[in-house]
């Protein structure tokens, strides 16, 4: 039996996916070879860099805007890092909207001075905050598009004149947005689009260039954009996975379709959490993540009951963060709405029992 | 038909392990589960994380030394930055014998004062330059045990009172050494180890916290010795194929047999090199490395005969690197031996046909 897999990430990813990623361990491309074996400077695998670069571009539709895509190493939390070392020359405006902003805050402060505009910590990340301004003599302005941990997801993003940057680790490909209104956007692949060991970085070359300071070659962007993301051995299979997962989305109608799908899950999710007597919602209402879903008990004392209840339906990985506690449903976009449906009446029968 | 793989790298990895590694695509240890979607901090990858780290101390006979094991990404090319960042007080001596030194050597610069004690650069790095001083004031000495595009290897190492630093991507775990006489060594996994997507460090713990610069998070050696390798999300898959790579090695008996079969691997070939007057051998005879033998044609007019001979006989990644020209025969561990006679008995063919 397949597990309804609610991990916050590494997380579910299509089935299909799964078996075509499966053989191609064994087959690549019918070469004879396992994907694990071949030169990440063949044809075969040059052709899989291409069209995974193209293909995260076409489906931001952000091609011919004078953006570049990138598969990395490194996860967001290399990011935090990079993102600093390129564009950070003397100011750089951060939202801390959590713990990965707040990571981010932290590696950015060595190299430069770093603005908080706003914070959400006063109410342990359960909103984003709204009103801030963002000074003008900041080079960039950063800001976490979706909170894993806490549930709360930025449904406007500020207009600036600065460039835009977004950590979207947790829910790139899974709305539509003018992607356009940002100059770098980050996301580690494990969670809507492949597994743990690639970050898909898009970047529009003209914010690169005005930081005075010498940058090591694997931290500089300009590095591997003048490499086309094969600076350096790349992940060979986790972009490989990643290009399958992009293949699906565009195969499934794109990132509308995807959008449309997330938020019926999160509809039949956050209903039952606002029905329920049983439970209360985390986050403020007008920020809830579809992506994930956090909630609480209202009587911990049930909680042994409810836990039987979802594990026995072949839920996995529904135990909430140590920050927040209770419970968090990761609903990526590979997710089905069935599997949703299977936490709702374990939800409904909890309230039954009791 | 099976391939007989001699790629640089990424390489052949053992038939059992493609096997097991694609079936945990499909269902890991019987969770229901992809290993692609679980989560890094479930109890059964860190399980896999655990034994990977503890498997690569025991078969360097490094356990209970001091040395702590870490799987991070980035490759050797973020190694030449972390060692430089980590290490790199006032000055560093830096062997140079080929590329990758190069390379490493270039990041260091950006650090601090770099001494080169000596290069082989003035006869295109075929050879090992073996007499050279390290100067008393380096905060440590690094070294390529082997050069993988020029085909050469360290036979012996200097005695140093320095921390001595070794970039072993190209062959780990395939030969015997007293690994305790290194402070520090890293290498990419692609070679003898595993998949891209992640790079072994071995590292002595009492060398650090001698440097005043501010570390951040992701390059700082301590911070992942604290966090067990899982500071951030690891490369989980890559680092699940190292482990069962690992685990074959020790199987079959660990490093001593992986060497004796290199070893017999090395010798069929190179005496092949030496008998046929259509080829010559590039490196310095004394400093052949096993793992990667280049060799070119005597007469270059006879390069599309021989190309023909080895890719009918279903023989992959035979072409030299552009650095060398020719072609580059890479034996790693799992390279069975006859492979290597399909090579001889192409170079012998040739020589009928001729």
């Amino acid at each position: 039996m397949k597990k309804h897999n609610f991990s916050a990430g590494p997380c579910i990813l299509p089935q299909e996916v799964f078996k075509e990623a499966s053989q191609a361990i064994l087959d690549f491309n019918g070469s004879g070879l396992s994907i694990l074996e071949i030169s990440h400077r063949s044809s075969d695998f040059v052709s899989v860099m291409e069209e995974a670069r193209n293909l995260a571009l076409e489906l931001l539709d952000l091609q011919d805007k004078g953006y570049k895509a990138l598969f990395l190493q490194g996860g967001a939390s290399t990011q935090f890092l990079m993102t600093a070392y390129n564009l950070l020359e003397k100011k750089a405006a951060y939202l801390n909207t959590g713990t990965w902003s707040t990571k981010a805050i932290k590696e950015a402060k060595l190299f430069g001075e770093v603005v908080e505009v706003a914070s959400s910590k006063d109410k342990n990340f359960s909103y984003i905050p709204k009103s801030f301004s963002i000074p003008n003599d900041a080079d960039y302005f950063h800001c976490t598009s979706n909170n894993t941990i806490f549930g709360t997801q930025i449904k406007e993003f500020p207009s600036t004149s600065k460039p835009l940057v977004c950590d979207m680790s947790s829910d790139i490909f899974s709305r539509e947005l003018d992607f356009s209104k940002f100059d770098l956007i980050y996301a580690g692949a494990q969670k809507n689009m492949g597994p743990a060991g690639t970050t898909l970085v898009v970047i529009k070359e003209n914010i690169l260039g005005k930081v005075t300071r010498d940058i090591p070659s694997m931290m500089s962007y300009a590095t591997h954009i003048g490499k086309d993301s094969m600076f350096n051995t790349p992940a060979v299979y986790a972009v490989y996975v990643s290009l399958l997962t992009l293949r699906w989305i565009k195969a499934k109608g794109g990132i509308k379709a995807m959008e449309e799908l997330n938020n019926k899950k999160a509809e039949l999710l956050y209903a039952e959490i606002d029905r329920n007597p049983l439970f209360k919602g985390f986050a403020a209402k007008e920020d809830r993540s579809p992506m994930n879903a956090t909630f609480n008990l209202s009587d911990e004392s049930h909680k042994e009951t409810f836990d039987k209840l979802w594990k026995e339906a072949g839920v996995n990985g529904l135990n909430g963060h140590r920050s927040v506690g209770g419970y968090r449903a990761s609903m990526y976009n590979a997710l089905p709405i069935e599997s949703v449906q299977v936490v709702v009446d374990a939800m409904q029968e909890l309230e039954r029992k009791i």
